[in-house]
């Protein structure tokens, strides 16, 4: 018998009635702060955060490669290698937590980690405010933003998330398919799309990110085989019984976004997608499901990042310097 | 005596008298071929021309960042770091030749260089066009610039040459003083212009990018002491004369292309005018003189390049894998 962890309690017979229900178009987002949006796509861009001063959130989170960087797990300060997959930063602001094990609860908490992260950007928090601090252009941003003359973290984190939440990705072929026009996306996709539903996928995969919604267990009929130390939602609550559950990762942009799961081990997407059917629903696709599988995932590439390149205020000889050591 | 090394036999006194005929304002550069501009971009910031899928070409000349990466060296494969302050890759198309010691005659011979280099992308040819080549997305951009379906490293530089060569910053402040708003620039910006001709700085720094017409000793009247290793051009000729002379850097957006120098150990602008001319023209600027070049220079920043992030079509899983070892 088939295993499911939803939160809420469904049957497949009722996740798949109500599966369209289960799964919303991405909507755009309008800030109503264009100002911190545009202070927080400098943050996102600057790789004065990091102690190198080469590393910026870009880097692992690429707004020209699906808001990832395509790597099985990131490299970080030193060319250390990290433990885990760099998740995608687009439509991250529809997730109930931040990280794969759920460690920030929201955008703006997360944005605080990897700068003071020694294996990733490997600054301080009180050295990238030294940084900002002593930038003219970015003093004066703040103070637009934030009405006030000094900078502090949660400004920056604050700037950095709302800059985020605009990294949605709406008008994908499938949401306009959701949205009525049936043509929006093939027959074969439409099969796909109909798998989803009825083999179970969408129990997990929900909500506008198709993802997101819930922490699962990777590995619920059978255990996943992997070299990856990473606790993964145990690490955070303490209990044993969360080992190996990590926020069910969004589909969104999916094509874009291999290497999949959170070691980052499966580059290929119709493999993921097999292994995603035995390993959680112990289902079996055909040859020509997959291929129906993989094209309904392809329908959910939406609009991408679609602004320009920001230009980032100079530092003065007040700046403390880059530290690749 | 003071010494010039201009090729152009020009004594102190034409090289004033001509001043302002030695320095051009920048033309903005339109493209005959803007999809080849466009393929030259998504090239320009594509990390997958590393062997490690993690260095791109605006890594080291960030484009946010006026075209540097404000380290005195560059970060490359394996956080190698390089021997040579990274050169501005914007208005590089004025330059005589590319490289500090002008080892590569065109933009494009440039282009193929990092890429290959052990210490700097890490790839090879090779690598990089069996990347290329496995993705449909840039199959499709090569053959709509190139008209063949097939992609070679010809094609790769040349493309990503003729995007460098719209990397021009015009507009500058002191660009519109030249063609004839006098209120353009501050008078103190004026007088540092004034002294930028009498003192002799223009002897080098001339042409449109105020630089990169020549080949100068560092250190003509007085040795340049630095802990650098680099011979400069002599590397190139095989002459012994040329030792220590360096392709003469542009001071276009020089505020923004800190720090100084091919060892980039000269972080204060002010600090580089007074070394400058000490050990090139052995001349002692006053303090007020000092703040008057350094105002003088910083009308020199233009516009800044000013289009959108380019979205990167994926790999398959044919495409080569990032390698960071």
């Amino acid at each position: 018998m088939m295993k499911f962890a939803l939160s809420a309690v469904l049957t497949l017979g009722a996740a798949m009635s109500q599966a369209s229900g289960l799964i919303q178009p991405i909507e755009p987002y309008t800030s109503p702060t264009p100002a911190k949006v545009e202070l927080g796509k400098m943050l996102f861009f600057d790789p004065r955060l990091s102690k190198s001063g080469f590393i910026s959130c870009n880097s692992c989170h690429n707004l020209s490669m699906g808001g990832s960087d395509n790597m099985p797990t990131s490299i970080g300060h030193d060319w250390q290698l990290g433990p885990i997959n760099s998740p995608t930063v687009l439509n991250s602001g529809f997730n109930i937590a931040q990280f794969w094990d759920g460690r920030a609860e929201t955008l703006q908490e997360q944005a605080g980690g990897p700068i003071a992260n020694p294996g990733e950007m490997a600054s301080t928090h009180t050295l990238a405010l030294d940084v900002l601090r002593s930038i003219p252009g970015y003093r004066q941003a703040f103070a637009e933003v934030y009405g006030k003359d000094s900078i502090d973290i949660d400004q920056v984190t604050d700037a950095i998330a709302e800059f985020e939440r605009t990294l949605v990705t709406p008008d994908s072929p499938f949401d306009r398919y959701l949205r009525g026009d049936k043509n929006a996306i093939s027959a074969q996709a439409k099969a796909g799309y109909e798998l989803f539903q009825s083999t179970g996928c969408v129990a997990c995969h929900n909500g506008p990110a198709l993802g997101g919604t819930s922490f699962q267990k990777m590995g619920v009929v059978k255990a996943y085989e992997t070299d990856s130390k990473i606790a993964g939602r145990s690490a955070v609550t303490g209990n044993e019984i969360d080992r190996f559950k990590f926020k069910v990762p969004t589909l969104r942009n999916v094509e874009l976004t291999y290497p999949y799961f959170h070691d980052g081990a499966v580059w290929d997407l119709a493999e993921a997608v097999n292994l995603m059917a035995e390993l959680q629903l112990g289902h079996e696709f055909k040859a020509e499901e997959t291929e129906q599988m993989v094209a309904f995932l392809k329908s959910l590439t939406g609009k991408q990042p679609d602004f320009k390149l920001p230009i980032l205020p100079p530092s003065t000889v007040e700046t403390p310097r880059p530290n690749p050591n």
